[in-house]
């Protein structure tokens, strides 16, 4: 196995296969997303979703409510699928490549992380017996965002003579609709209207316009191909094709270079111009150079991200497929975040969900923290439209972020688990002071993280009330939705106290330095507020049972009767698509982690026999029906020094797509687990925490492993951190940095070497 | 003022008046109904509801859900509006008599409830002069519940010369759809396609299918006009049109008879040759015929469905209006029941809710027992389809009745207040308990009604749960909308409590008589079944708060904060139409009556202590948004003594369609509140109560009355109370019938005559 490159050579050409490694052999670079398609196509009855995405890029399309009551959502925001120029046809004399004839004498497909592209290779024989070995390298560009290439290489084995290639830049294209689901319109799917056609010497330019949302996207393709004999470019309805003739010697290899460049209105205002100077500087550089920086590019990521296991590579190779996914989906700028399915399919229609920062945000905030800086723009940017949807919700005061959005509104048709998750504030809230305490970047703090977590924080105040002289919030859903609409929801009232607390204290914090005197009148806050905030934060009710010696999930949570697992078939998971959410709602099940999230994010705020009572109890009760669970139980597990159940609950999780485990990998990666399973090694066995007094460690090792080791970015400071025989961090600067390993404060200045437990 | 007849004589030629009087001037007869549209039709950018409906006729559309989640539903039933047959020109010369021009030297319409028939007079003057004196007088036929009449009578005043009718029986017909409402979709009303145009002699007939649910509806139209000069007959694609002309002399009087005839395939399967038969031997009888039987039916009615007040004509007239209205829209068969609305416009799609049997089940159980029957019989020809619907919704057992339907399938599109409206299930097992204490009709019992209440006895067992050594019922909505799945809704457990006790005491007393053997096996019932029902009835939770002394509504109700009332404008209320769900399910405020609802339906089941303090908490935070809301405070405050609240609550609601106070009525009727203006005198002032051991009163007499009395069948007998310086019961047969005046027990033999209290 090699290090770096994940690779299949098996060749199964049904749509099972053919629909999931269009997603795991996607490209994309947080920019643009490109699906793994076959340049040449499928024949007809076979499916594909070839898609093109570009990120923040949506339409918006009418979402009816089954019956309409006041506020209820009625249009939703989708990612639109963008012009294909993926396609390539390929003739060998007058025969057309197609891996469903002839036959195939050889086959891989691999995706090369060091170097940042995906090849496919075939050596194909054709009905009347040329042999060719044909090599398709393809990369979206980490350097230029707007690119994404194509390299067409064809050697022939045993012939000479006319190959002929066929490049296709296609404008008229639709969203994916699966017939056989209800929910997806066969009406709603054409999101993107072609405007205007433009080409230029061999490029060719197709301004696009999306139907509702004024948006405008430029798709540009430039196809060079040195030794060429004959070119002829022609337009039909659909788009415009070029066709590249070529003479070709036995043993003789040539290649074709599509260029593709892809630009918004979003981000620039002529998204014309803007793709014609872009692709101008791009195929002046050439390939090799955008080759050699991508590589660069992905040196430095590498050495930042280091997460490795000694001693198990079959691992090693799957961490690295889910870290890399993460680069590839994560937006770089204020204009989007990180989608539930990056930019590898259509899957929740392109949304940002609270995974972005609950479960992406901590690996870029520990490796990359300017992503996670991105991150929190983009949060910002939607603040005035979180300010307005908690008006629609019937708040006076504050902010609610969307449940799920693309632009900023709330796209939740369904608001029992949709819009009541108020959660999403505090998880936001998370992400900012979890970026502060790794960063102290007050820059960010100042002009934007502390409006956001004030906003926020106001919600809080306006949704609880005090009774029996505790702050109580009723009427919301927690992470768990098997029960909606709960009254002290433990996660939501634990994660809204410590919100509360760190709004107000850096508020105080930065008071004093005056440098929030323009914000405070900007949002008319007053100090009495801030006393609201903390008066909120401490008197906070968290739902405790005395009898159990554990945390409810809600108040009326252990009234209820215990789902009957032993009664519940196996094919009746997950429940959810088995039961009516009505009758879900009367039991004790999860769907996912909901207290147990609580116990990682907000650890220091209950005591660790309760959290390991609580743990034990929730186990028994929680189905993981959600992909977002195991890898929190694999955490709590760890911090309970329960080094096995950690293990357990990671399971195969890390394999999630690559083994398609879901079964449900054709419609997009799952970024949150991919963020959830480096979590549960580096925060779940190595025991980290970022705090505000230092670094906390509890470093466990599993017994199959030698050891393993990551990288993070403390304050500016790269630090390595190994963990085998002993602990040992290492930071290539003079610095005198606290740790707490398994809670004993030491100093890091350049290299600390600690002792491992090996039990907590 | 008549007695008899509501009239107006102000004509007001605005949409809002016209639309208002095509309800409050529908004919129907619980089997048809056709809202009272003007004959000769409105100009154009007039708006009419012009429509015509068959009780239990309707038509399936697509509801899509905004997010599908497991069991959400996706099609719902519709009333349909059918063929048109209200059309009648008239020219008078050239002139075509319209009330937009020329002039109105008089005006009046009417409903006359003793001969069951509305009438429209008009005196016109034609813009070229010619005075005619027009009288239109319409009959929904109850005794030949297919028929619908209109006598078109013109007397010329001035002139003499040609009179044309243009009578028209229009096929292409559409549901109302309103452009301002974004729930009204325009694909959706077009319910009904004329498929067959037949005419025989001088009847014209249309046959016409449903688009989706396989309905075939036949419509008939006979024109009889003696003394015609000339007849023509045409058809254009809409339908068939008749023009008449006849000579008319000065002063002379000349009339048109039209005959409509309406069958349907869901009651007979040949509907044309039913409707050939029906109007062969209606118009062989004539209509002077049809106005004789209709007016002994009535006579009967009028003669069963006293309830007068002594001095107060005004009322009186409302009073008989509402009964009126409720004998109009109640189904006569079990292939229907009674529509929100009646048969008087489209409002919630004609749908039945757990009104018929709460609200308006009770003015017929104790008037007309058969009509209730029907009712019972038409919830017994669903019973399958709640079986399903239960099992929808997670049960393994037993039968959840439709919050909403026509044909028997669940038709909310939002479950929070539809299908968790469990409720339902113990309102139809009271209509069934109520019907037999007040008939103690065991055939019934037998054949139907226990088999509901066993089923739907089955699903509160499979729904609840012991916790603490007491039954449970979680995740429900109880009759109050604002708060939704709740947990142990006082009104919910209360009603559950009665139905499982009443399910098994019928059982034991019939299982002995060796008739319920057949059912037994049939659901396959086990004695072991019963003692669960026991036993969770006499364990059931009722929600109670020591501190304040009332029942809460629920278990969280009292720890949410109450509503702030003093800073809601008067402009917010409905609530419902300003605040979000989510958000109005945080507080303590009321749409209506909840838990002072089961004080009026279960008044044995709580202390009269804690309902007067309930009464007066609840009174504090009811904003009383639904329309079924006041009178049940009315009767509760009647049972506690409060006469001066009792009177102030049934307010001005007797006139809610009359004054059009909720200004709805142009979709309807509000027959809930008609019937529950019924029962807040009955039920309420006079105590009227049904139980086990006799009829229990309790009169009160406001002191702006001198009386009031009304009758009632019991067991059978006709029983007369008149309430004024005393109480009088009265039989004219010779009977021995326990009575509980003021709780001390009398027998009634043929004339009881007992002291009034002015204070209970």
């Amino acid at each position: 196995m090699e290090k770096w490159i994940y690779k299949i050579d098996n060749l199964e050409l049904n749509n099972s296969d053919n629909l999931l490694n269009e997603t795991i052999f996607h490209n994309a670079n947080g920019y643009l997303g490109i699906r793994g398609c076959f340049e040449e196509g499928y024949p007809k009855g076979y499916e594909t979703i070839r898609g093109t995405y570009i990120n923040g890029i949506y339409n918006i399309s009418e979402m009816k409510q089954a019956e309409q009551l006041y506020g209820f959502i009625n249009e939703k925001q989708t990612i639109v699928n963008v012009a294909d120029t993926q396609g390539i046809q390929l003739l060998i004399g007058d025969e057309r490549f197609h891996l469903f004839e002839g036959s195939i004498i050889n086959y891989s497909r691999s995706l090369d992380m060091k170097n940042g592209y995906t090849i496919r290779e075939i050596i194909w024989k054709s009905p009347k017996g040329k042999i060719v070995q044909i090599r398709i390298k393809r990369m979206a560009s980490f350097v230029e965002k707007n690119l994404f290439t194509v390299e067409y290489e064809v050697k022939s084995i045993n012939f000479k003579g006319l190959l002929t290639w066929i490049s296709t830049h296609i404008g008229k294209v639709q969203n994916y609709s699966n017939q056989e689901d209800p929910r997806v319109a066969k009406g709603a799917v054409k999101h993107l209207e072609p405007k205007k056609v433009v080409t230029e010497g061999d490029a060719s330019y197709i301004i696009s316009e999306t139907t509702t949302s004024g948006l405008k996207v430029c798709s540009a393709v430039r196809n060079i191909c040195s030794d060429k004999k004959n070119s002829t470019v022609w337009r039909e309805k659909t788009g415009i094709f070029e066709k590249i003739e070529i003479d070709i010697q036995k043993e003789e290899t040539v290649s074709l270079k599509k260029y593709t460049v892809l630009t918004d209105s979003l981000r620039e205002t002529d998204c014309l111009s803007n793709a014609e100077v872009i692709m101008n500087r791009v195929t002046r550089a050439g390939l090799t150079e955008m080759y050699r920086l991508q590589k660069i590019y992905l040196d430095d990521f590498w050495n930042r991200a280091v997460l490795e296991i000694d001693g198990n590579e079959e691992l090693n190779l799957a961490i690295k497929y889910n870290l890399f996914q993460l680069l590839q989906s994560v937006g770089k700028d204020e204009y989007c975040s990180v989608a539930a399915k990056g930019l590898s399919g259509e899957g929740y229609e392109g949304h940002y969900f609270w995974d972005a920062e609950i479960y992406i945000f901590p690996f870029f905030v520990l490796t990359y923290p300017h992503i996670a800086r991105n991150l929190l723009e983009y949060r910002y940017r939607i603040l005035d439209q979180a300010k307005e949807n908690a008006k629609i919700l019937g708040h006076t005061k504050g902010a609610l972020y969307p449940w799920r959005t693309i632009a900023g509104k709330e796209c939740s048709g369904y608001f029992l688990s949709g819009s009541a998750q108020y959660h999403i504030n505090s998880d936001i809230a998370y992400a900012v002071i979890q970026y502060y305490l790794a960063t102290k970047d007050l820059d960010l703090i100042v002009h934007k993280g502390l409006e956001i977590l004030l906003e926020t924080a106001r919600l809080w105040v306006d949704t609880g009330h005090y009774y029996q002289d505790q702050f109580h919030i009723m009427s919301v859903t927690g992470p768990d939705e098997y029960t909606c609409m709960v009254n002290d929801n433990y996660f939501t009232n634990v994660s809204a106290k410590y919100h509360l607390k760190w709004a107000a204290r850096l508020y105080r914090v930065l008071k004093e330095t005056g440098k929030i005197d323009k914000l405070i009148r900007k949002i008319d806050l007053t100090e009495n507020e801030i006393l609201e905030f903390e008066q909120a934060s401490e008197k906070m009710y968290l739902p405790y049972s005395e009898e159990l010696g554990i945390n409810p999930q809600d108040t009326d949570f252990l009234s209820k009767p215990v789902w009957d697992f032993k009664k519940t078939p196996k094919e009746n998971y997950p429940l959810l698509l088995h039961y009516h959410p009505l009758y879900l709602n009367r039991f004790q099940v999860c769907k996912q982690a909901d207290t147990v999230l609580a116990y990682f994010l907000y650890e220091d705020m209950q005591s660790r026999e309760v959290m390991r009572t609580s743990f034990e109890y929730y186990e028994k009760i929680t189905t993981h029906d959600s992909s977002l669970s195991t890898c929190i139980f694999s955490i709590v597990a760890s911090k309970l020094g329960l080094l096995e159940k950690a293990v357990e609950y990671m399971g195969d999780s890390i394999y999630l797509d690559l083994h398609n485990t879901h079964k449900n990998t054709k419609d997009g990666i799952h970024t949150a687990n991919m963020g959830g399973i480096y979590m549960a090694i580096v925060y779940g066995l190595a025991g980290l925490g970022i705090k505000e007094d230092g670094i906390y460690l509890s470093p466990l090792l599993p017994k199959t492993w030698n050891g393993y080791k990551f990288k993070i970015v403390y304050e500016g400071y790269e630090l390595e951190i190994e963990v085998n025989e002993v602990c040992r961090l290492t930071c290539k600067e003079e610095v005198n940095i606290p740790v707490y390993l398994y809670g004993e404060r030491y100093s890091l200045n350049n290299n600390l070497v600690l002792e491992k437990k090996n039990e907590i």
